[in-house]
């Protein structure tokens, strides 16, 4: 009888036998049903990505941005189980490898519920990586060559340097602290955005050469700010199983810590964005703050167990402060069009957290950070951990998204992306029934 | 103070007393909690149907398909305890009955944890397989007509099958086996949603004979690719809990195999969608593809806790191929018009599903499926239950619907569907303001 | 390695070391993750409020409706981060005061889980009653007004209440029942909704004096109601760890009633709300029927903890009942222009619920409702409570919005209101691209 739970409970723990019955007590419970769950909110944050992305998009390619979303989290989880896996937290015979892991590839027990847990809590960290992409990719890239790369990034990109700090290679070993993935999970994702949309080409008048050389610069707005807000909430919601969860154990203390840190930079960044805008634009800039609160939670994601609740401020406020910055400088100045400002938050907002935990940093009881040490010891490893996955990510995107562009193309045709990749790609209307301005 | 959560945490206990203070300890208490969360889980899914169902039905519908996800849950909310609970886990005398439950009607007590914590998990499972058949039969059914339905299946329908298989009744004596219910939940929601299809009849348009007498089948596109896919997210994202805490035990190990069979087989159903659409229709669908998710998480909601991580990717992906080959036959073939596709997915994948414990099913360490052991036996037994579930299912539905035909009307006038049931039923624009084409 | 959880999870006990390790047992544990898991679920109910006030409200004020929504979360935290938590929470001396707290005013520890825990808990609360203002002073409020208001909300009217309950005040010593929050939240929150709305005034041609001085009450249509109901959905899931995790406990046997009486009164008042307005207005009303399950949930709120399935049914009906009553008469007999109704979900139904514990309670075993002691002691008290909270929050309110009308301005310009607040505010199109009516 399925409702008898007290007594399956039981009878589940003796079922499991031999293997688990003595070592599977209160402490492993918690620890799996925590990871689940942690795992279950990053999982939403998928939807939380698709509602911003679309929001701050044109309505034409509404279907276009939401089916990369989906699709990046489906081609990545079956490849980060065939390979992802085995390349970040495999071993090289006995030990972890120092920059690669070399085993558990197409990993298939019937029993193994460490593994079993594990790989679900990291799927949908390797799926949250790839899926920054779609973003700063949006509105003219080709659906299948998107697929092409996001097969790359959960299988290769994102793992192996995944393995040098969270996968015991290297990085992990001088002590670089990341504690759920500022540099592992957004830079990787930053940098390989900031490449695509460099790579693909701005979209179609986004950059005017008008008379005497100036090039003007034009906002395409996003076609709903209700849905971009409900993603930014998702997200949000989703970071507190991204930032709790990294504690790995359902029965740390340090997951209190944690949440009070990523709430209080996430709204301190919000606020940082907001005012910046306000200041800078004249107008309390809806975009910049939606974005200011992401900025806030990546700036977070990396020093969250280990600062205190005031440093977590003003961590998060200069990361809301700097997005907005970012966001002018890789558009205007750098011209490269990023269509949500992905990278702004993914990358720049990404390096910054990781060296919030070098200035602040108290880690395991030990204040390793700048301002409290004295030293400068931990912020040079955080700097070495961001230069060399920034190198490593944007060098192995680069290649990427050139052969991808070589071999199948990256970019839909000028016709096609005027008219909108939903009908282009998908041959389906995102707002079927609704009229739409004609040039939008 | 509310502040106090450890004090009163352990004064909780004692408050308890006599009752539970003995009893009550870490693995009641996880229990507790993985049960709560996994049905507020399950609770969201509601979300998840009203956006599937809403984004791809018409403008003019979506105030009405809303109301009827809401009211579903609402109704079968009170039906299910004052009724459906007792069919379902009522005894006969001390022993569970083998065709019915008949005790505990109009449950009313005031301390019984067990009681209060099962009647929770199951109640959203209830309301999962209500809700099923809003999408089938959407844009034409009267709103009346669908709450008379819905306290139907919620009291009785769902419950005394669901009773021969978690409430103790001969298909659990046989060892049917289904863990989380795509035949308790799924196929009896998809039974009730293609009769209930197939006896309001085609929405007008749909089938239209032509000259000689060739019958065309017109497509209705959806009115929001974005809110469909938001609905994915939000059905996937509560599955964790409709298979997760399916073990019924927060300590279970078993929740991790679960957690990574569901992952990944809904990324393969997601998968095998997208490119059997492709393929078929020289486009990759978005529709289909968010079809084949739904597909690849209704088979392995039975086989999620007995396969390995590589099966549960073919199951997945089977049902994502199937998923588009039932939705083109059920439509151009059978020519009933179910707009979502919801009877595909829930009903045939349900039953594939099933079967599919009866192929690699290994349940508590005996290999019982037929590419395991060999043999037919469990495939027999779980055949079995696909058939008399079926036949129960689809008969009390055609009964049921065909009364409510006959005594109040099932399906709102032509021009009432022309208008569109959000003016004709709530007298409410779905989206005030919007222009929106007259012809949708 | 983070894939090693078990390891790292007792090694975070060895490493909290002196402080914790004794003391941190599963109990603990359980209670950290149940109230940290509770957090995110009420954090997710500011998405819901987004959904739901942009949903009712007109398509030119989507961007401003959910900018509010965002700010006032952002400000709330560091201000109640800052002073809210030490009026609310804080002592005096060694003993907490009888009618406010005053200590732990910007608290930064880096060790205080217990601490962190309760202030993670504690903001979602205090965040859930500042927002409930942004619906009531909907489409025509400027929004640096009510950063401002939000500001004040946050750091003094709803802790300094919130403290005679909860906080060990005057009210707790009484011995007034609030679960989870229908006084110290939800009547807060919108007897400030009510007084706003007040001062504000009302929409331009809500109310038009016709010839021979009748007033005519105009209606404005939502323009969302897809995004409308989502919001209620995630209201009604966030609801559960709103009032689940209010038993403070993780082990506490009590969860396991409150999901039940949240459920079975949510639905009730929907119910309610749908035959009311059915009967009324001859249609079975959208906005009324979500108003109605809102209505269901703000009563229940009060007495979750203390009350049987079978009260909590009659608890929502009569909620979901009053609801359809209360926003007629507070608009057309009051011509108080609120327009999503929150004064009438949140004030009169937070009345309502306090109330009922006085009608039908049973406070720890004790019968102390009107129904089951016949004593009218425990119904006076929540009367008290009632009127003082309320003389408190409508007195600080009123003063506060007129102070702000006063230096600031609290109104937006005829013409920018015309115009819609995405434009005027922060010159911005909610929906870029979609052809809207320009008189809505």
């Amino acid at each position: 009888m399925r409702k008898k739970g007290i007594t399956l409970g039981v009878m589940g723990l003796v079922a499991a036998g031999s293997l688990f019955a003595q070592e599977w007590g209160w402490s492993e419970s918690l620890d799996m049903i925590w990871l689940f769950l942690g795992a279950a909110l990053v999982f939403i944050m998928q939807a939380g990505f698709a509602m911003v992305e679309t929001g701050l998009t044109r309505a034409k390619n509404a279907t276009n941005i939401v089916m990369k979303n989906l699709m990046d989290f489906c081609i990545g989880a079956i490849v980060y189980w065939a390979i992802g896996w085995g390349f970040m937290y495999g071993t090289n015979g006995d030990v972890p490898g120092v920059f690669i892991g070399l085993s558990d590839f197409f990993k298939n027990p019937m029993d193994d519920p460490v593994y079993h847990r594990d790989w679900f809590f990291q799927v949908v960290f390797a799926a949250t990586s790839a899926t920054i992409v779609s973003g700063s990719m949006a509105e003219r890239t080709q659906f299948k060559s998107y697929l092409i790369y996001t097969a790359f990034i959960s299988a290769l990109i994102y793992p192996i340097s995944g393995h040098w700090i969270w996968g015991g290679g290297w990085l992990s070993d001088l002590g670089f602290h990341d504690f759920a993935g500022s540099t592992v999970v957004h830079s990787v994702g930053g940098w390989a955005g900031l490449v695509g949309a460099a790579v693909v080409g701005p979209r179609l008048g986004k950059y005017v050469k008008g008379e005497g050389g100036h090039i003007s610069v034009k906002a395409f707005p996003g076609h709903s700010m209700p849905l971009a807000m409900l993603g930014v909430f998702l997200l949000w919601f989703g970071w507190y199983g991204f930032n709790g969860a990294s504690t790995l154990s359902g029965s740390s203390p340090d997951i209190a810590r944690v949440c009070v840190t990523t709430t209080l930079a996430a709204a301190a960044g919000t606020i940082g964005a907001l005012f910046t805008s306000w200041i800078w634009f004249k107008k309390p800039d809806a975009s910049m703050s939606m974005n200011g609160a992401l900025a806030g939670l990546v700036s977070i994601t990396a020093p969250c167990g280990v600062v205190s609740p005031a440093a977590s401020i003003i961590i998060g406020l200069l990361g809301g402060i700097l997005v907005v910055l970012s966001v002018e400088f890789i558009d205007k100045t750098l011209k490269i069009d990023d269509p949500v400002g992905a990278s702004s938050v993914h990358l720049v907002c990404g390096i910054w957290g990781t060296l919030a935990v070098g200035i602040w940093g108290n880690v395991e009881g030990t204040a390793v950070g700048l301002l409290h040490s004295g030293g400068f010891a931990q912020l040079g490893v955080q700097a070495l951990g961001i230069v060399t996955v920034g190198v490593w990510a944007f060098g192995t995107s680069l290649i990427l998204f050139n052969i991808i562009k070589a071999i199948t193309g990256l970019r839909v045709t000028a016709r096609e992306e005027q008219q909108g990749l939903d009908i282009s790609e998908h041959k389906a209307d995102g707002y079927a029934g609704f009229q739409i301005f004609s040039n939008m």
